[in-house]
């Protein structure tokens, strides 16, 4: 019987209302010891697939935790709630994939469990605030030291919902992949992961083709988009091991108009 | 010389400027053992009833704390600072009704002190920062151990302002209220509890007509908004026990052009 | 080989992205026992000047604290890093003038060091996130108890990077200053402190002319914005000890347009 010093939160919920605050009041009578810390809660409403990125990409720097992550277009439906064991920390959420790319980036899944004891929940239950009533309350009580079966009927890993793992190949000289996400400062990110380039033969320095739909640019691979002049587009390896694309001081994803999902390939550049 | 482990904070100073962060550090100094759950800072400047709508529907969620609340478009003038017991929990922040709706959540206040014994404030007093120089340090000092009584003089509760209770009322076969806030999802809370549908016979499943101005429009009434097709406007009961108005996946408040403060009836739709 | 209770942290990261949660993520595995207030992560992107402000305004109000600050445009180029000792704080963070206004804040810097010693970092060391993997696990260890000098290089303090004071200055019967910032009420707050008002001879009541560029207007100044009708401009000593114009319920910035650095000069109103 673990218990965990940290809980982590991500959701949709925004911060206008009381939604999280509400959350963290239930985290704090049930497990007081232990400290939240917030990962992000401007997912844009219902984007399962954003909110799976940055917590596969933000789990790797927590202790070991138990991760609460709310992306739940389908709360109150048929859909269920799952406690997931993964390397070091647990991950509980809607059974949407919300938590699949995360489950990954620990190590895989240990153990899975179905939230049915209700025991554990908040009462009564509201059809349309789960993550106060049923998964941060559930959390909170593996946090403070419950066993992990204790949560509900056990359940087949390959039953797990997974999100399809984004587009990532080389082939043919090109690296081929799709638009993760884009951050705070506009930078695009990619899914093609930096090893593939170096299986391309493409270091720092070298000048890449970019080329999404009928587009095609030429732009630096540099270490750091502060590498280049204020303005210029540049490739680089971001701090989640992805290649992205940025402007330096200016906004890439803007200038570039390249939304999450669009497919992109890039090739070193030959000379003409 | 009860002590409390957890401070809560909502506030309309928003997240940009350092506001917050100096009443943190504040309560940090002065009760270095307390815990500080942020409600929002994201009310709108000076809303004081949209404070107190959040703050009334959060505080039943928290442990026993000292919650402090400013939304405080008087600051600085003649309205005065109170510190209110009220169940479990100490409310402190300015006297403009801000509190009242919590006051009446946590089950009524029970002893009241206006903020008057400066011994538990910073020192020099902003006039236009008392959240920082007042509030805060009041509430840190209570969290910290000191008596209620030490905040300063006692006052009658009578004379506590309080906001006029939404309308909220059953009559000739309708339920009457008014819309009470807009979350980040765009549903449309009412001030219509559910308990006045059982009164008027309408269960989950029944068409209700709703109507607002000249506008009428009938939706099915269902257990939750993820019950019907996306794009289509259902009413539920919110996770506050009030019903609401949303569009599945979509934006009920820009949908129906409800704004907070208008006037809705709600009743069951008739055979034609 | 002091250990400090708390962190506190202000950057450019924003909030939508995973980039503050992993720094928080990184201090609790360093750092355990100690909490981490978030000052601001809403400084715009690459922003000095603004994060400067804001860190200096508000250190002040915290306990004795390792100061993270990082709006870093030059991110993984020369410009260094560097933990910097003033007054009971140590402030951490790129050396780009950042840190400078809250470094004399607090008392002025009494030792520094280059942050040249990586067994303190994160390893690898992305060349974009030093937030994450050299400033808050440097940061992270002192507040721990390592000593300051394990950061590595002590450094001439002279040589360490400042922005410019802002003007101000009182000549002729006018005190001069520039906007210095504008806050989430639309307040425009001037670099003129309140103790040239009082080497002007001018008091709370009296009124003021402001000049800025061709434009002139005359202002009542008073001791809070809520001494005035709503709509009307005011100038006042706000919270930070600085001369500042708000339109009352109102948005100052956006009525008078004057963005930060705006040239603006005041002086007594005389009777014509």
């Amino acid at each position: 019987m673990a218990s965990y010093d940290s809980l982590t939160f991500l959701t949709d919920y925004g911060l206008e209302d009381g939604f999280v605050a509400a959350c963290h009041g239930v985290a704090a009578r049930i497990a007081p010891a232990a400290r939240v810390i917030d990962v992000t809660h401007l997912v844009q409403p219902g984007d399962v697939r954003r909110g799976a990125a940055v917590l596969a990409q933000t789990v790797p720097f927590f202790p070991p935790a138990v991760h609460v992550a709310v992306v739940d277009p389908g709360v109150g439906t048929a859909r269920r709630g799952v406690a997931v064991q993964a390397g070091p920390g647990i991950l509980v959420g809607p059974d949407n994939g919300l938590l699949s790319w995360a489950v990954a980036a620990l190590g895989g899944a240990s153990q899975a469990f179905q939230l049915t004891n209700g025991d554990l929940w908040l009462n009564p239950v509201s059809p349309t605030f789960h993550g106060r009533d049923i998964f941060m309350p559930v959390a909170a009580h593996l946090a403070a030291g419950a066993d992990l079966a204790s949560a509900g009927d056990e359940i087949d890993l390959a039953d797990l919902v997974t999100l399809p793992a984004p587009t990532s190949r080389v082939h043919d000289g090109e690296a081929e992949g799709e638009v993760m996400s884009i951050d705070r400062f506009g930078n695009v990110q990619l899914s093609i992961v930096a090893a593939d380039m170096g299986t391309l033969g493409i270091g720092y320095g070298t000048p890449l083709v970019v080329r999404a739909g009928r587009r095609q640019l030429t732009v630096p691979f540099m270490e750091t988009f502060a590498a280049v002049a204020p303005g210029e587009i540049v490739a680089f390896t971001d701090s989640a091991g992805l290649i992205s694309l940025a402007v330096s001081a200016g906004d890439a994803a803007q200038q570039l108009g390249l939304p999450p999902g669009a497919h992109v390939r890039l090739s070193v550049a030959r000379p003409a």
